[in-house]
């Protein structure tokens, strides 16, 4: 699905932005270019005219060649890669070449670098960091707390800006972030910002979505753009305005449109996920959670884990690989495991309730199920899981979940994990406190 | 750390082959291009000559201009996306523009198409489908066997050659090894390949590889090419040969330098991980492990079971989050928490011996410590934690490790589970059976 944002980057005259990514890693297919997806959200965050993006290996005169074309269409230029100390790391030095500037060392910086390296310890030799601490005369430097290459923002001819960073994606963000943004933003945007709010969906489709909301993706401010991930889908709501409180201003009543069309369907919004939604709701309500865990192997409870502040309603979980220890842990009696199976809603419902009571908690989630390869057959298949979850005053709810078989082990683990998460919100919600 | 493949690229007048990614959610910053990088391994394999890469928007004019640049330059393009139905998907009408050709239908496409839309059940309006059944007239079609967009092979000049794909993976991916590989390795390979074999490191730094490695990283063929990611580090052997046999055997004797420079320090190659390699060793000594996790949350356990069959031999875990858990579960004496802490020696080794036992295994892992970004103090930090490996014959190995505060919740919970992992290869390996 297309976004229908009408981008100033249509009219072909336009000058504008673009991001040159260098490396022959990447021209070598051994990563992937993250740093250009994230740099073009910044940029359109930032309400610019992004229209063109180029990919170089470390190539001195390639590189120089393409600074110089670029430099006759752009008005502003966001490097990443090839600031490090190796032979290969060749940016600064081909974009100067690019302009018949020499560069000067900076001696501040090399003690700012050699501090860095007495801290972290390294035995690297440090010689040839030193070619890091070279830059054009009037360019100006872009600290990098993060790493020992600092970058550039340098202004070579009128009406063209080359700014730097390091190809780790760590240290490119930091640095974005503490440097790059104040100044393109006092000297690059139109007023004009794009700000975007994202409503996150579970339990529901990409497609079905899509459909209920058809004239709603036509929208041109703001537009409405759904993306789909494993067991998630999210609708990125994105206004045009000069500033966040006019662009909420145009957002907000398709939100509320939305959010009622969708009501149960959205558990969150931007950086929510279930976990942290659930966490947010439980220490609300002041009650605790514990699992019992078998074909999910953990995954469950280091979801929940993941998240900050966890430990306030998380108390822990069993894991019960083997069926020996779903007995002796969570005393599944051994006659359910040979009646029904260890997968099975007996035994699952036995886990939740025992997990409950033994780990003293008020809710507990419990999950049993064939996560393949093997391990499946007719009557029960690879992707088959029982989900249980008990709750105070006899809460008992019960789920049997069927993936494709398409599915592979650790997507059928990941999808089992969401429909734990977000069968349990939706009985906190039914049961609000 | 940069790979000093000395592709053919670095001839800076050398022609060569060129990716142009078409789309402005790609500009936009709405999707990563894994395309780019997919196809780029791609060429690599194929031994192909690829010094460039673009991105560009839906904007016709724009496109046909940056092809009509590219064909001044190089003698092969891949490009992706705009192949669809929708207004925005500009690519054949674009290109076809470029060098003044028409484009005119090919009625057995809309056969085809009409054909596929009515077995998958889809209500889409299938005029707008029509456009993907135009094609300049000397187009070889490259059949789409996952959708219903199909691509071309167009020569529109001599000396240059466009194939183009559609914007979704999975169908660029099959009309690629479908189509594509075949028609490239007849047509532009020069009867080389690229071979890759990747050595993976646990417990070592890259910079320490490197510097003990100098002069392997200056290789030619095999090129050898550091990599680091969280924990951890490899090196890829790539070959330039006739088949995969020849690249093998120039692989080989530089591989088992490094294999004898770093012995215990590779645990592996290619798709092998930590986690596979360990209960690869274990099924082959008949011996049990479990865990007894605090900090990582379930993370050391759900990263064995993400392997499939690790179900013989991992039998579960106690995830003791809190410290009631800890008691009740593991039967820690409540004195021991209170004189020295939950993240303490002490307490991870109860930890250990009493999972061990309790839950009757041959090995057991206990890890306790402070993922932060709370709960730390200047004694005990955020990023400290303790690791206890009980095993057979009363073994018990404790491990204190302290990560570096910059180093987020997540990052410290991944290094934890890296450090238990590795820790507990190398007690496996000094005590081979």
């Amino acid at each position: 699905m297309k976004s229908n944002l009408k981008h100033q980057s249509n009219d072909p005259n336009c000058k504008g932005v673009e991001i040159l990514s260098i490396g022959t890693e990447l021209l070598l297919g051994n990563i992937v270019n993250t740093n250009a997806q994230w740099i073009s959200e910044e940029l359109s965050t930032l309400g610019l005219n992004h229209f063109r993006q180029s990919t170089i290996g470390d190539n001195s005169e390639r590189i120089s060649k393409l600074i110089k074309e670029i430099s006759s269409r752009s008005n502003l230029l966001i490097t990443t890669g090839g600031l490090g100390p190796t032979p290969d790391d060749l940016t600064t030095e081909a974009i100067a070449k690019s302009f018949n500037a020499t560069l000067s060392e900076r001696g501040y910086l090399w003690d700012q670098i050699k501090k860095k390296l007495s801290i972290s310890g390294s035995n690297f030799d440090r010689s040839s960091l030193k070619k890091q601490c070279f830059f054009p005369k009037d360019a100006q430097i872009i600290n990098n707390p993060r790493g020992t290459a600092p970058g550039m923002i340098w202004k070579p001819i009128e009406g063209f800006t080359i700014l730097t960073f390091p190809g780790v994606p760590s240290e490119m963000k930091e640095m974005w972030k503490e440097t790059a943004v104040n100044y393109i933003k006092s000297n690059f945007s139109d007023g004009y910002i794009f700000f975007s709010n994202t409503l996150k969906f579970s339990g529901i489709g990409e497609s079905t979505i899509s459909e209920k909301i058809n004239n709603l993706l036509k929208l041109k401010n703001p537009t409405v753009a759904p993306y789909a991930n494993l067991g998630e889908v999210k609708l990125r709501l994105t206004a045009r305005a000069k500033n966040e409180l006019e662009a909420r201003k145009i957002i907000n009543p398709v939100k509320e449109k939305l959010k009622k069309e969708f009501s149960k369907f959205i558990f969150g919004e931007d950086d929510d996920n279930l976990s942290s939604v659930l966490i947010k709701e439980l220490l609300k309500r002041k009650e605790s959670l514990v699992f019992a865990e078998s074909c999910t192997g953990g995954l469950l409870s280091s979801s929940i884990t993941s998240i900050p502040g966890s430990s306030q309603v998380f108390k822990g979980s069993i894991i019960s690989y083997s069926n020996n220890l779903k007995q002796s842990l969570l005393s599944v009696p051994e006659n359910l495991i040979k009646k029904f199976g260890a997968v099975s809603e007996e035994v699952a419902e036995t886990m939740a309730i025992n997990a409950k009571e033994k780990l003293n908690s008020d809710w507990s989630i419990a999950i049993s199920g064939i996560a393949g390869p093997s391990g499946g057959n007719k009557e029960k298949p690879v992707g088959l899981v029982y989900i249980s979850i008990a709750g105070p005053n006899g809460h008992l709810t019960n789920i049997k979940k069927i993936f494709s078989s398409t599915r592979n082990r650790i997507e059928i683990q990941r999808l089992s994990v969401n429909v734990c998460l977000n069968s349990f919100r939706l009985i906190l919600l039914s049961s609000s406190k």
